[in-house]
Order: structure tokens, then sequence, then C-alpha cells
């Protein structure tokens, strides 16, 4: 079992952390905010007052900020990575450009530490109960050494490859889906509205058929509330759908669906509502079509 | 047991016709390829020299055709309704516009016999398997009547309203859905491609993700082979893409993703391949990509 400086007790990082504790690991957390280190502590981990104090006693850094620029300031400018033993891994959860993650690792590795890039899928649901898909690029050797700090946070596990940034350009096709899906949902409930059929029996019917995605039977029902639980915000799309279109900026790909989606989930949050419920993008549909 | 008239013994009419045999209704079917017919036969039911024949002698006149001009065709020109006994039923179970069924509905009803909306989804495999869903818009008393035909093609089946053009407008809904979640797994699985990810490895994972779609599952390995068997046309899509737009406008609801799906079946098709498997959409984004 290892000792993990977990740095991220978001709604995706509490339950990760959590997970890694039922599974035997040493868990130290750190976040910005103090409420959820209480109840990591309350859970059987510990907490400190720093990244770079939690790192500094640590097998394995992991990192399940919002984006590139929060792990860099952790990493660098926080002190983390210096305080890390020497040896010891970086694990980079988060949703990041693939170039960046390859860049990082570059730096990581520079100063004798090591690095696997890891990002999940399968949303706070999937976190809580121990589900997520991992897209694990790194060594066969790390991979194997990993394998029980792997296990205790995903249910599935894919070794993509062995360099940094492989993980990552996986994980910005799923989000390109993820986000197309919800605006899909988004948009198919608009129009069943507008045309008089009640979207509840519509969403009952497609959710069964050929016409359904995890995220329609995911979000579907959030987007025929008016305020419901904010379970992953608008602005985490607004983050994501900007990483695939950024990637296919990089490798010149054309990308429509992703760009038009992305304008909906833009201009959810430009309307102010970007910390609404991802299901929201609804609301922009809505307007447009006068329900 | 009903004596069912089957017109349109293709893809989805052949196995939808066959379960109806199955479950003891008496089916004579009609289709302009002598193929399906002879199977037909050769599993138990008859077949006659035409549509007009063939509802002679019915109690439920079902039109499993390709569109309402073809169900106009077989019901008006060819003299199917005339045929059909006074207060028998016919069951429109194609893709169709709403508000072509509410029209072709007041023709058939002014004729003394009875209409029941009925679109199905779920595609080959589920017409075969007989977990077809279907969206049911008739009166209660039609739809109890008519429970043992229904019953006897689909596995889920949804009362949406008593009105002809109800079942058609979810229906559409459906296909927005569908149309959009088979242009995006293409988008997807072709970004994969450009950006050196394996596209085999990125389905595997994004099939069991919250990426995943029924239509990334099932057109997804399609995707990956340079010639598929055609278990439905993109010029399927052209066509219901097509209706759910012209919903739209009829509604005046903006559609942008289902409007940009729509370009990329129809430029297969222009580009000759209307015939070839829906999952071939990928060759627009392959050939706009350099891949």
């Amino acid at each position: 079992m290892s000792k993990v400086a977990f740095i991220g007790l978001g709604a995706m990082g509490m339950p990760m952390a959590l997970n890694l504790l039922k599974t035997g690991h040493a868990v130290t957390g750190f976040d910005l905010r103090t409420e959820p280190m209480q109840a990591l502590v309350a859970a059987g981990g510990s907490s400190t007052t720093s990244a770079a104090a939690a790192a500094s006693e640590a097998d394995v850094l992991m990192l399940m900020v919002v984006n590139a620029a929060q792990a860099r300031a952790v990493l660098f400018d926080g002190g983390a990575l210096e305080a890390l033993p020497s040896g010891g891994v970086v694990l980079l959860t988060a949703t990041c450009p693939p170039i960046e993650v390859a860049a990082i690792a570059a730096e990581v590795e520079a100063k004798g530490r090591r690095f696997v890039d890891a990002p999940v899928s399968g949303g706070t649901a999937g976190a809580k109960a121990g589900t997520l898909s991992m897209m694990v690029a790194c060594s066969d050797a790390l991979y194997a050494e990993l394998l029980p700090v792997l296990e205790g946070v995903g249910g599935k596990l894919f070794h993509v490859g062995q360099e940094a940034g492989q993980g990552a350009a996986i994980k910005v096709v799923n989000q390109l889906l993820c986000g197309v899906h919800i605006a899909a949902a988004a948009e198919a409930l608009a129009l069943a509205t507008k045309v008089g059929v009640d979207p509840a029996l519509a969403l009952e019917i497609l959710g069964g058929s050929a016409a359904s995605s995890w995220m329609l039977n995911d979000r579907g029902p959030r987007m025929l509330e008016a305020e419901p639980e904010v379970t992953s915000a608008i602005d985490i799309f607004v983050k994501d759908l900007g990483l695939v279109l950024e990637a296919g900026r990089g490798a010149k790909a054309a990308l429509p669906l992703a760009a038009t989606a992305h304008q909906f989930f833009l201009s959810t949050s430009g309307r102010g509502e970007g910390l609404a419920d991802d299901s929201q993008v609804i609301r922009a549909y809505h307007l447009l079509n006068g329900n």
C-alpha cells in the first residue's frame, strides 16, 4: 500500500481520495477549502497546510485539479515537486491538453521524479462508486508498480501507451463525445418541448432506444428540472470542449459538432450561469426557441 | 390473432413480419422484390401480386415503407386503402413527417378505415430480436384492440398520445439523437486517428465510459472497417435528418447540431456512397482531415 498525497478534493477528487482510503492506502489531502480536508480526516485520512507538505512524505503525488495551469502551480510554483522524495511518482488525473501533459512530464522527469498521465472518465457518480475509467500512459514497469493505487481509484483501467500525453489524447476524444452528447440531448429535449411532445415521456422512450447515450440518461432528467443539483458545472465543459478544439487545432482536424456544442456552453456561461449544472445548457436552446 | 397485410419487406420490415408470424398472426406480404416474398412464404406466410391484393383480406394493413410518399403511393394510388375492408386499420410504422402522418390519417379516416401512427426505433438488430421501441399514437380503444399485433412486432410499447402525428413527432426527436450520435462517433474516431490514438482502443474505452452511446457501440466497430456490412444506409439518415430539420423549420426551432450532422450524411451521399452503411459517414471526416 502507498502513501498518497492527494491534491484537489473537489466533486471528483474527494470520492477518489475516499476510495483510496478504503482500499488501504494512507492518504494525506490538500485543498484550498478546509471543509473537504475535515471530511477526509473524519474518514481516516490526514490533512496538511500545503500541497508541498503533503508531498514531502508521499510515494505518490496525485493531482485532481481543474486544469494544467493548476497542476503547474501546485508542482512548480507551490514547491510540491521539490518536496516529493526523489523517485516519487506524480500522477496527473486532471483533464489537460496532451501537449501540456507531455511538457509537464518532461519537467517532472528532469527533476528525478516519475510521471503518470492518467485522466479519468465517469463523473462524480463513477468516482463515488469506484467505477471510473482510467486512461493510463506510462512505462510497463511503472504501471505494474502503481497498479494498487490505480485500482484503488478506478474500476476500469486501460494502459493506453508508454508516453505521457497518450492518456490525455484519449480523454480529449472522450470529452468530445461527452460534450456533444449533452448538447445533443438538450437540442432534442428542447425540440420535443417546442413541438408539443412531453419531454419526460420523450426521455423515457429515447433513453431506452437507439437514441440513448450515457449522457442522455444521466443529464436528461436534470434538464427537465429548473434548478437541479450541480454534479458537474457548465464551466467544466467550457474548458473541456475548449481542450478538444485546441487538440483539433493542433492536429489540424475539423470538429464541427464539437465546435457547435461549445458555443452553447460558452453562451450559457456568458449569461452568468457557468456554475450551474451542465444539464442547464438546455437553457440556451429554450432561449433560442422561445420555450 | 389478426390477418395482417405487410407492405415493405426490407431490412426492417422482413424481420418485423417474421416476428408477427412467430406470434401467431396470419401475414400476407408484399414487396417490389420477389426474394423477400419467397422468404416470407418459406417461413409460413403468404405473398400476393400487389399491396391492394394483400389488403383485401386483412384486418390490419401495415406499412413499413421508406417514406410518406411511398405510404401515399401504396394507400391511395395503389388502391390498398380501397381494398382494405371497411373498419380495417392502417398501421404506419415508417418514419414520416408528423404533419404528413396527420394528413394521411385524415384521408384514411375519411374513407371509413382507422389509422395508427406507430413508428419504431431499434434498427435491424432490434427488429430481428423483437425488441423494437414503438411510439404508438391512436385512441385508447384502438390501442387495446391492436395490442396483440403491436406486441407481435415490438419489445417496448409506448402509447404516446391519441392523435396521429404524435408518434411521428417523438420519432423525429429520436432520429435527431441517432443521427447526431453517429456523426459525433465519426468525428471522435476520426480525431483519434488524426492525433495518433489507436481508434480500436479508443472505441473500447469510450464505449464503456460516460462518452458512450447506443450508436457509438453499434456503429463504431463498423466505422473501423473499410467496407462493412450495410445494416442501414447513409441515405436513410439523409432522409431522417431531413425530416428532423423539416420539423424544426415547421416549429421554428434551431437545431444546429442536427443541421451540421446532416451535412456529413449529405456529402457522403453526394460522393455516390448513399447506399453504404451509415457508419461510413466517417469517410467524410477522414477526407476532410486528410487521414
